[in-house]
């Protein structure tokens, strides 16, 4: 399986606000994932980047 | 190997831009793609979606 774990890039460094990722996509003014659980979040926040082999998403806050 | 191939939304559908795509960062005003085979591309877009267990991501290209 090639589900990832997304962080939330902060100031002091990054935070994990989801493991095991599957699909990611914009909703509203944001992102919603869904995991392989079926567990939904939505953040806003959009993707900063991806380092897929070491199965890692990066998103950052959006400006309120 | 949990790389994926990188799609570009256009009008008429998706395009495949990359395969096998490890990182994907910001760059200037876009987005540098760096895949497994160490090739680089760099395109004028922003991540749209991700659909991790499909191993696909999703780019839309930003305004001129």
């Amino acid at each position: 399986m090639c589900e990832a774990n997304a962080y939330l890039i902060t100031d002091g460094g990054e935070t994990l606000v989801m493991e095991a990722v599957d699909e990611v996509s914009p909703e509203k003014d944001g992102l919603k994932l869904v995991n392989i659980f079926g567990e939904q979040k939505f953040l806003r926040a959009a993707v900063h980047s991806l380092s897929l082999v070491d199965h890692k998403v990066f998103l950052r806050e959006l400006a309120p």
